[in-house]
């Protein structure tokens, strides 16, 4: 088996390894009622990419946590990641049909449930990052606090509310990477510092983890416009052509531009990784992500 | 000055300092979108008693934590309560239109906001919890991990969603026992041990503070059905005679069985907190708020 091909089966490897722990800490009929426990399993455990979980096991690993101890930390993102898209899903949102190639679960189940699901699978990611087996309290307490500014109403939920507020209003490029941020940065940020505080790395990697992360979560969402901007919704896996009547990077610098600028953002992340040392996985995979054109994680 | 009128003036002078407290916590502008730091804002310091919060202060206070100690914790559980009524009172699920005498949030506002603020607060009670001054990082994983259990798909999240799943169902008295304990004690649960754990009470006085909040969950939760069923809204301060469709602790026993039911809870909390010698501050605070019979905290 060649390098590339030994590479590829290690992060299926991890992949997988995620889906199974997301599994086995999901809500079950055994610890949340029947239809509830339905839902947050079917938004959760639909199949997805892990980016989020993954960026925090790669982070992990470069920094020599040993294997497994960041497992349930990188899980508690992910689920952070599925509520978060529930939420924005929701009618009085986004009002999205299609998630992941199905039904989203107000549309699969109801409105009353998605909600429930939502806030129990962001409420459950605290309880699994502070219950997380052989770390320190200290630094539970820590990746706990920072997920929650992630989150917070400086994070995703401001991004999600300044979409909403106004998104109606033509935003120049700054104000545009400030959402982009708020709402895709926030989170791979706190994922890719969280992989590396469980590995016990000093100051100046967890700094650059949230270096390296920023610029990947702004390419991200430049990703995801592009996507938005070329494809239908049946190979995206989502509902597609949602942004028409806002402004996004694609419609303020055009799809070349917009490339460039990803590219660009692809670039400072992998300078920042370089800085740390921390290249051999982090960067391979996200190289790797961002070369293949499909749906979203 | 009488010691009566001593203790009352010490009681509004924590729950003054409260307010003042979640007055600093809660977004605002600097912080957040203008729009949703002002609808959190609107939800979580509309007057209220503070009665979760009061649990934990004087729950502290009962085992010697020095004064302030438990604040910003007793803070966390006010959000998350009011993160709850917020999520509650959508249109998805109870579709109220008053709450603490004034419009709902969803009203006042919209329901992307009133969706966005009570998710945000409920995530914002982990931030708070999380960076709790002077209180060591195993204790704060540990509030963490019992405010996220009391929150979860057992807990607050589990009752709400049996309350709306089986809405038209009639129960009996265990299972309205039991959805009145997810529904409300497993927060005050959580605010009691909370204040004891602050204080660093031994074990045995942490569990009394469990079984007292526990009857007082429920007895809290057959006040309030006791004034759903004879109120009129005005006096409530929030929508009444919504339940009546349902079968509750009042529709099963009457209002003087129910009335009973209560008394019996009351004895058997006060008989926790004198296990423990605990009932100075938090059984005659108790007492004084039950004795009362105004609209629910």
């Amino acid at each position: 088996m060649d390098d590339n091909a030994a590479f590829l089966q290690r992060l299926e490897a991890l992949r997988a390894g995620v889906d199974r722990r997301l599994a086995e800490l999901a809500p079950c009929a055994a610890t949340a009622p029947d239809r509830l426990a339905d839902a947050a399993r079917y938004a959760l455990l639909a199949p997805g990419k892990r980016f989020r979980p993954m960026v925090t096991l790669l982070a992990a690993a470069e920094f020599g946590a040993p294997e497994g101890a960041a497992l349930d930390v990188a899980c508690a993102f992910e689920m952070i990641h599925a509520a978060s898209l529930i939420l924005d899903d929701l009618p009085a949102m986004d009002d999205a049909g299609l998630r992941r190639g199905l039904p989203t679960i107000h549309r699969a189940y109801d409105e009353a449930t998605a909600i429930l699901a939502g806030v129990g699978l962001l409420n459950h990611a605290y309880a699994v990052i502070a219950a997380a087996p052989d770390l320190p309290g200290n630094l539970r307490a820590e990746l706990s606090a920072r997920a929650a500014r992630a989150v917070g109403f400086s994070g995703l939920i401001a991004g999600q509310a300044r979409d909403l507020f106004d998104r109606d209003r033509a935003r120049d490029l700054s104000a545009l990477e400030r959402l982009n941020h708020e709402k895709t940065g926030v989170l791979i940020i706190a994922a890719a510092e969280g992989g590396a505080l469980v590995a016990g790395a000093p100051q100046a990697a967890v700094e650059a983890m949230g270096v390296f992360a920023r610029h990947i979560g702004l390419a991200f969402q430049i990703r995801d416009d592009l996507i938005d901007a070329q494809d239908c919704a049946e190979s995206a896996g989502k509902d597609v052509g949602k942004d028409a009547g806002m402004t996004t990077i694609v419609s303020a610098l055009g799809v070349a531009g917009a490339r460039r600028a990803m590219d660009e953002h692809l670039g400072k992340a992998e300078t920042a990784l370089a800085r740390v040392g921390a290249g051999a996985l982090l960067g391979r995979y996200v190289g790797g992500f961002f070369a293949g054109r499909k749906a979203a994680a």
